[in-house]
């Protein structure tokens, strides 16, 4: 078969299959989103669950979940509320609404790195066409918030409130319960998989670009001061492919990164293993994976470092992971904006003794002078150098301004002795699409081949992920070999964590195909033979291979 | 310790160890709105997961996963757009909604059962107090419809869409999905496992009444004409309570119930019994699980039986669980909005034939009399009796009325051989309210005893769901015995499935105080002993027993 329509015969296997389906599709279908069907489904919770089990390795990681439903002021805090947004236009034939930098794909060489005001002026000048309909007239360009909104109560009493972006800010919320929990010991982190929303202007691209998404993220939780010492020693015989920012591609293990400093923090670069090592074991190529740093101007501004894990299938190159270090940057956004403190502490090897030599108010005469006041000018009056010469005309917080005569204050000297101090931990956060990441795997796994002179095609599944782990097969429906292939099949179904198949239609070969197509590893037939020694003929999905065997050894 | 406070100390425990806490509390928090936190969170995976074990053993039932925005189309034909309500009042003094059913509980014996008129009367004439202001001043009560709402797409092209109420639907809509996956086979059942959603007026009683829910749902579907004949002997030696309508309580196998036919159909039988397995499995106490049926007044409309699980903890006896004989509604209500088919085959034994004698149109006549409604015509003529004399006044469905005249018609006789027909299958749904189970394991699991004389916490959870299976504790945190304490807890972190927690602060007893309280079942501690010979000291969080073990045989 040629590479020629293999993305069409793909998607019409999966939804044929019931891998994956448009959803609502009876009722006209809705852009944007899809079903994971009979055989997705089982396939999706199992690469979850073997996303959770990678990183629970870690010795310091746990697990959690917080509603989708999240009320305004956290995301406001976050950020997302003020700069969650695409730029949107709306042809004026149809209404069809458009993001404006996608029109542009063709007439700028980055059209997302423009500004609301240049890509209307761009926009404007070239006139693209509609997708939709194909006018040339457009709206102006305006910023379009990506969450979907909804209200939290009933009627007046309701909130405004939106769907997670994204699953992190729960677990940023979660910090006091998590430090509490580790026993008040970093690092540590936090993990959750789950949906995330965004309502894309116009999505494309199948499971590439959804509005509502699997996706599944770890937030660890790190002492900025804490030592580089991340072992890395277990990718040493792993070189990975490279773009640093810059553009240059290098072929390079990750301790040799750290060591020229091209990843920037030696846990980015053990994320980064795991990363691939996750990847590799659900089934993804490792040469058809490669990670992406971000240039500055592509980075959050307070990112310190980020690198994406690309993977190439029919789409391309396609971001599925990103690993950010986010700095304090979302701790600190959600201490402002709640006055809580979301800190760790860190005791020093000695405890450090600060001298203090300045002033404070004498508290018989500053207060009542100052009355209400008196505290905060006591806290001003202690942030004056030793040198300040009064009558002092000092500016109070709001923007008053008191006299402080010399008999409103006295000297202030001692010596304060600290054992530690609180700091707001850094974080880094390995954030994975899982839909893009099945699609990536199945992707990888389907071949097509021919079988005696027809075409053949074959899902190389790894088998720990693999939908169905059996399938079984009576030979023919009668003389009771479909009463032991099912007695065989029930056995399998009542192992925790085994998915069996009973297929009992068609010849033999027919359910050996529909068995490949799905990637089932393992066929069981029950024959007549089966009926007189109690054995079965298990076949091989990738040689082909068959031998006999008692099926009591199977699962 | 006495009962009284019980729930306050749980709740509080539930809180400060991290299993349960309010969503979104540094931002001041939303009602109705909780997170499984750093112990929670594994904990509600566990279950999850045996519920989905539980049901794949039946062997032909398969896990989906949907969206949970679902457009408006949808929710309209399942009935929900239109049903989907309480009834609401707002208190004219502070603006806070309230449901009016409520309001009214110490003033009608069942104020749910009312209608909208009735509640307003009522509630005018009582005039409660607000629950939040004390004022005794309600508006007129007005149905309110309990999805959350948002808009699907940007801007003018944006269509309204909701939260989805329940998992069920995308299961309905996937239903010629799963008939061509099962071979198009009866039964079969698809299961779904996810967020379902539920804008409360006003949500109350911690993890009883959320807006935002885990929940569990399985369709299965039957041929209505099926011999009812699912296997019940398993449960001849459990018999359970059960509540038949008009209140009559007995303790019954499930085998009597189906002959006694208070139970209306065997597999809505054998679901019960699935599901006490299930509910005893994860640790519920048997003697506080009942079933109770719905009264005719209580069910939908459709629905043919229907039986809930209640589980008795600190808010009562409360439903859990919800086993429904639906019948066709869900499938014909998709039907009949979209206009598509949804429907399964059945052979029949022998061919049947169907002599037909009447009347067809003559196409070389009709054709050009009657033009683009010749079709029509058609079939209308073909549905008239032999006895039909022409001319003849035809009422087409549109509404027109054609003469059909002699010589556009002829005789019809022919006999018609069928081997099967298409039908709609029949919906058995048990659905699952996950936090209210997760809820009741932990009240039945939670201990207050004494130990030493001071108060002592300990919960006896089983050990298929623990949120931590292993603790592991350093005598010291000095001369090793730490380094090998981790290298014992990184090992068993390495085994899927297996999480541990290390803890090494505090006397040894302080830290087995602190597993039992979250239920940890082994706790492991490595002294100066193991560093001579290896071995650890393995405590049994039920009988307290220890022995010394090769902490190699562990995981």
């Amino acid at each position: 078969m040629t590479q020629e329509g293999r993305l069409e015969r793909l998607t019409g296997m999966l939804r044929r299959r019931g891998f994956l389906l448009p959803a609502f599709e009876i009722h006209g279908g809705a852009k944007g989103f899809y079903d994971f069907g009979p055989v997705g489904g089982r396939m999706r919770s199992r690469i979850n669950q073997r996303w959770l089990d990678h990183w629970l390795e870690l010795g310091n990681v746990v697990e959690l979940s917080c509603p989708t439903i999240t009320p305004f002021a956290v995301l406001e805090a976050s950020g997302h509320v003020g700069e969650f947004s695409d730029f949107m236009t709306q042809c004026n034939a149809c209404g069809e609404a458009s993001r404006a930098d996608t029109l542009l794909e063709n007439h700028h060489p980055n059209p997302d790195a423009l500004k609301r005001d240049e890509l209307e002026t761009l926009l404007h000048d070239v006139k693209p066409s509609c997708p939709a309909c194909g006018a040339q007239n457009w709206s102006d360009v305006s910023a379009q918030n990506l969450m979907f909104n909804t209200s939290i109560g009933a009627g007046d009493s309701g909130r405004p409130g939106f769907l997670r972006p994204e699953t992190a800010q729960g677990m940023f919320t979660s910090f006091n319960a998590l430090f509490r929990h580790f026993r008040e010991r970093l690092p540590f982190g936090a993990m959750q998989v789950g949906k995330g929303y965004r309502n894309e202007i116009a999505p494309r691209q199948g499971m590439i670009r959804l509005r509502e998404f699997n996706m599944a993220e770890l937030e660890y939780f790190i002492d900025p001061e804490a030592p580089l010492d991340d072992d890395l020693s277990s990718w040493d015989s792993v070189p990975l492919t490279l773009i640093s920012e810059g553009n240059e591609t290098a072929s390079m293990t990750l301790s040799a990164a750290c060591k020229k400093e091209l990843i920037r923090h030696s846990t980015v670069a053990r994320f980064m293993g795991i990363t691939h090592n996750f990847l590799v074991d659900v089934g993804i190529d490792p040469k058809r994976i490669r990670f992406r740093q971000h240039e500055q101007d592509e980075m959050a501004h307070y990112a310190v470092d980020c690198w994406d894990a690309e993977i190439e299938g029919s789409y391309g190159w396609v971001e599925c992971v990103g690993i950010a270090h986010r700095g304090c940057y979302d701790l600190q956004s959600h201490e402002e904006a709640t006055g809580k403190t979301l800190r760790a502490r860190r005791e020093f090897d000695e405890p450090r003794t600060t001298e203090i030599d300045g002033w404070t108010i004498n508290g018989a005469t500053a207060g009542p002078a100052f009355k209400a006041r008196a505290g905060q000018v006591k806290e001003a009056v202690e942030d004056l150098p030793k040198s300040t010469a009064f009558p002092y005309e000092l500016t109070l917080a709001g923007g008053d301004v008191v006299v402080v005569e010399p008999e409103h204050v006295k000297a202030n000297r001692k010596s304060i002795k600290e054992t530690g101090e609180w700091y707001l931990p850094h974080v880094i956060e390995p954030a994975f699409g899982i839909d893009r990441i099945i699609w990536h795997v199945i992707d990888h796994a389907y071949q097509e081949t021919e079988k005696n002179g027809e075409p053949y095609t074959m899902m190389g599944l790894s088998p720990s992920i693999v939908p169905v782990d059996f399938a079984v097969f009576p030979l023919f429906e009668k003389d009771g070999m479909d009463d032991m292939a099912r007695q065989v099949h029930q056995k399998l179904c009542r192992t925790a964590g085994v998915v069996s198949m009973y297929d009992g239609t068609g010849s033999i070969g027919r359910r050996y195909a529909r068995a490949d197509e799905i990637g089932v590893p393992l066929c069981i037939t029950v024959d007549h033979q089966s009926l007189e020694d109690g054995t079965v003929t298990v076949r091989n999905r990738d040689s082909g291979e068959q031998h006999r065997t008692n099926p009591e050894s199977l699962a």
